[in-house]
């Protein structure tokens, strides 16, 4: 149970799994992706390969249900402009600090300003785990 | 940062702001309120004050974006029926083990019975940044 961890940077925690769809993808495929490969956001890629929006669950639920909007509308009607991301070097302790902040779940990770992976709660869930072990491992 | 967190009991960590709805609310009505509050889970009760289901946002997505149902369909329709629970004096520990493996991000606090809070993986990030604090201030 190091000190160390809060201070090791986000790359050794973030996944690269990162799912990413059209601007033009419906908001019903775009929910059947996520559930199948069972991830909580998809990124937004244009046809240059940028990285243009990102959503998440609460997005779909807050944008789409709430005001009662059909399924097949485009994912670029709900997703977020405006990226809040991380370097790949920032450490783990001031990533945690910023979601709280931003009381978010999900964040970008960039390096070279190109997004390279994302970090959940559920990174944070593996890697509370792994520390754990580690711990009762060294008892 | 103490090996003791991950032993300590999940009372610790908890929130109690458990929020319900009746089994004949409406999942849009339901999407509302997880808004309004910002949780991403509801307890379902039944008239006898008892907690007869429970759902997330994943179900909502799951179990009615993906097959296309209208957003008016009661969330007795949606929710999960088979709880998954920790007791209140099980150690933190555990039940991150237990989330992992279940791949869940809420689980049930229950003492004697009695559904009496919810730990979820924000509730993880808020005690890993209390500990983060706790460790910078102590270097």
């Amino acid at each position: 149970m190091r000190v160390m961890d809060m201070k090791a940077p986000i790359k050794v925690y973030m996944t690269k799994k990162l799912l990413g769809v059209k601007p033009s993808t419906s908001v019903q495929e775009a929910s059947r992706l996520m559930m199948e490969f069972d991830v909580g956001s998809l990124v937004v890629i244009n046809d240059d390969g940028n990285v243009v929006g990102f959503f998440t669950k609460s997005d779909i639920i807050r944008r789409v249900i709430v005001p009662g909007l059909p399924y097949d509308i485009p994912v670029e009607r709900i997703m977020t402009r405006n990226l809040i991301t991380a370097n790949v070097n920032t450490p783990l302790g001031e990533v945690l600090r910023k979601m709280a902040e931003h009381r978010i779940k999900h964040i970008l990770i960039e390096e070279e300003g190109k997004i390279v992976g994302i970090f959940t709660l559920s990174d944070l869930l593996e890697a509370s785990r792994r520390r754990l072990e580690t711990a009762i491992s060294a008892e």
